[in-house]
């Protein structure tokens, strides 16, 4: 057996060489440079991992959904590209996004071709039964994550969302793609269908892990991550812990601090700590820190319930270094 | 056997009950709204036409692919969403263009997720080797229609284009969709191999007619497709009428007109009826109506070849009529 490091570097080489490999397939050279650019931006492979290790619980083969792989990589890098446009980012990953660096023109076309591109991956080496299967989920998460895309632009004009609504969205919106690299990882290893509604409940609990570390990262990390402490409340982003401290909020220094938010569409730089010190007040930051362990020992759970290999043992070894950024 | 106007009736309103039912599956009210808008402003639907009727061919019924027909509909509504925002055109069958009537963003969501949805409903009723067959060619062909705006993208950048190159192009941008509508028809009608071959090779005549056709119809077409006269001479458009024209030129006043429309992007609109005499001089445009005559001819070869059925003699007729437009 070898070792975690080895193993996650294996699938994510493997991966890249065949995304560089990709580029053949695309005919202009603007589309070709802007391509590269892309891939050569970094990224953790995250899907990918989660694509290969869900084949590796059924079967101890961990490079065998490489081609499912680069399909829900490029599908993610689609969702990327289109979303840099609508939500205006000029930086991803500290570099230029393609619509700046290039145009409008040029992001809308490369994220339409390489979402063409990963629908003809993601069939490579299955039969028809797994393909269709495949086909479906891949489909669906697609639909799913414009879904979660729409909402969270409607939200950015709606004051009332509740927290069911929030968590629906991020679920489409952060779960979706999680979730189909998972099940799409299942089905190239012939899980059945039990096991597949698992990978699948699997991905949903670290979606929402994820993205309520993120809104918690906002306010409690360090600079590594690439953003400004209190950015989101700045810019007025209604995250869980915004949408949570509306719900509890009862004191008038509260009320008042809150409805400042919504009505600015943000607080300024100076009032952050403001907020901190509310959301800490409220049993907040407290509330999201249970849940998101909540989340991710629920997904280790479902891993040990499914498979009890090496591989298993890898992927919550993964998952705990994730876990550890704030909880 | 039903008459050719009542089949093609019955076709158009089974695909247009589909995608008015379509609309459940967007969740967001502006997206719900832009949806309807679209599939509401007109259309021919005739890619539908060529799908079901290219199921016919071999089935004898009419009805059989409709949610092959949407899926393909979509897939064009997809590309046209996209490709006003790229080229900036603001209106469609005298409609205004999505991204113009809302913005950018609900053009670009609308088109990934009308995409998304046309994915699903490609596999609806078919077996799975049918539905492997049938993503294959519908993948390939949005990868084509991809590389098809990509091309015609640089070639505004460029002076230098072949008519090779120019035919490739269009083969992309017009053909592939007709293309994938014929032969995805066919795999629902069982076709062999070998009779899928043919359906490819006859959208690839229709796609060099059609697009050869409207190369001409803006030179001698009337009001009633509503462009003026001489337009794609005016914005600088390097049709198929100009490139060969730029290749057979030998006189000094023709090649200086040449030079003008490459220089500046165009010509004023009182030098359109110099370039037209050029035309008319240069033999151009009686090649390019021999040229559409050809295809035409090719493509009732083909359908005669593949079937002798009722529907072999209404897709002709149906072809006719488009073919008359010009010549």
């Amino acid at each position: 057996m070898r070792s975690k490091l080895k193993i996650t570097e294996e699938i994510i080489e493997s991966v890249n060489t065949a995304l560089y490999d990709f580029e053949k397939y695309i005919s202009t050279n603007k589309l070709k440079t802007a391509y590269t650019y892309l891939i050569s931006n970094g990224g953790k492979r995250f899907r990918p991992l989660m694509v290969n290790l869900s084949t590796a619980l059924f079967t101890d083969n961990h490079l065998m959904s490489i081609n499912q792989s680069v399909a829900l990589e490029l599908l993610h890098n689609f969702t990327l590209v289109h979303d840099d446009i609508m939500d205006k980012s000029p930086l991803r990953r500290g570099k230029e996004t393609i619509y700046k660096k290039w145009d409008d023109t040029t992001a809308i076309l490369l994220g339409d071709l390489i979402l063409g591109l990963s629908c003809k991956k993601l069939k490579s080496g299955l039969t028809p039964e797994q393909g269709m299967k495949a086909m479906e989920f891949f489909n669906h998460g697609l639909v799913e994550v414009c879904d979660g895309q729409a909402f969270d632009l409607e939200f950015e004009e709606r004051d009332d969302i509740t927290i069911d609504e929030y968590k629906s969205m991020i679920d489409k919106k952060t779960g979706s793609l999680i979730r189909t690299s998972l099940v799409i990882g299942g089905i190239v290893g012939n899980a059945t269908d039990a096991e597949i509604d698992k990978l699948s409940e699997l991905g949903t609990e670290l979606g929402q892990a994820f993205q309520l570390q993120d809104d918690l990262l906002d306010l409690i990390g360090s600079n590594k991550f690439g953003k400004k402490i209190g950015q989101d409340i700045i810019e007025g982003k209604k995250t869980y812990l915004i949408i949570t401290a509306n719900s509890l909020a009862k004191e008038s220094g509260h009320i008042s601090l809150l409805k400042k938010f919504y009505t600015n569409n943000g607080l300024e730089e100076d009032e952050v700590e403001a907020m901190r010190t509310m959301l800490i007040d409220l049993g907040v930051i407290d509330k999201v820190k249970a849940l998101i362990e909540i989340h991710f020992s629920n997904a280790f759970d479902i891993i040990r319930n499914l498979s009890q290999n090496n591989y298993a043992d890898i992927l919550i070894e993964i998952l705990e270094k994730y876990k550890n950024r704030v909880v």
